[in-house]
């Protein structure tokens, strides 16, 4: 059983967090989830309607999985020291640390990201990628994998990503049950990227 | 502007009910998105991570668009009468109801499907149909609109209903620009359900 804790914050983008926790949520019995944030109780997504947090992050035990999702919030949260610090110690010691969209930015300014491969949005490409000038960042990529870093693409991309992650823990056969029991279309193809053209970036 | 209520209840599925809130949401000043459930406060959801009630749908005033989502709780639920009256009330009074997976169970026990085209999961098909025995359940299809009443099948469905609710009420080139914006390759075509064969049900 492994312990997943997705970090929340003000402006979080919904989907980047519930699309990848809906997958791993369906593997009763291998992962436990929990929602972390500066203080436990309710947090405001970009789209209006909240998540609650379970804990504070300075009271959390240490997470298996983090998870971090994107969302409008993370151009304020660049800018918070004291929740960089955590994230920076915490994916230190993570078995494996996942960022979706926008979240890679966060990841990447506390340098854990420096030298690795990576990717995010591809509409915040350049923003992102701003955030962490040592990364080798991916301009293609539906998601990739860099050790223990699995960073992915624009929202969606993160439910991709999180099948992705589960094969990688558990083999394929049972990344695909967790589609089909969620009847999604898994893009199985990390390099498979048609929005980075229709972005301009390649 | 309209005002669009999700219902939450104890053992919701997260991706049924935040697949859809993101497209919603990402049409701000289009759709203004809230969170019903019996009390305000934190809800638990299948997965054990709580979304936050903004109010009770008893005290909520009636929406412009419904959204009711499946899950495990909903084999309760269809059980829980002052829920029922009031789905069928504001059902009655919606300009739109929209239903993922096993939500439509919870529409169908109101009467408001019958004699009407719907569809729902297609692993938990047989259980849902035997909640609306007059409603003409379409074993084949991802989502099926008649007239007000759009429902979906399973999990991620939820989300290619949702864009296609958009394209009903805002055009398609709306909806292909929100699936733009989310990185979704939106399985855009109502009829096809490769997930239908592979429960055995056609």
């Amino acid at each position: 059983m492994r312990k997943l804790c997705a970090l929340i914050f003000p402006g979080f983008e919904l989907l980047d967090l519930f699309g990848p926790l809906e997958m791993f949520g369906l593997l009763r019995g291998e992962f436990e989830l929990s929602l972390i944030a500066e203080e436990p109780g309710p947090v405001r997504s970009n789209q209006g309607v909240c998540a609650h947090a379970d804990e504070s992050y300075l009271a959390a035990p240490a997470p298996d999985v983090l998870l971090i999702p994107g969302g409008k919030g993370t151009r304020t949260e660049v800018r918070n020291e004291r929740l960089l610090a955590w994230i920076g110690e915490t994916a230190d010691r993570a078995e494996y640390v996942l960022t979706v969209c926008t979240g890679s930015a966060l990841l990447a300014k506390t340098g854990q990201l420096d030298d690795r491969q990576a990717t995010t949005n591809k509409l915040a490409f350049d923003w992102v990628a701003s955030q962490g000038p040592k990364v080798h960042w991916q301009r293609e990529a539906r998601w990739v994998e860099d050790g223990r870093f699995i960073t992915s693409s624009g929202v969606s991309a993160g439910m991709d990503m999180a099948l992705g992650a589960i094969a990688l823990m558990h083999g394929r056969e049972v990344a695909e049950k967790v589609a089909l029991w969620s009847e999604y279309h898994w893009n199985d193809d990390p390099t498979l990227d048609p929005f980075a053209r229709r972005a301009g970036l390649v």
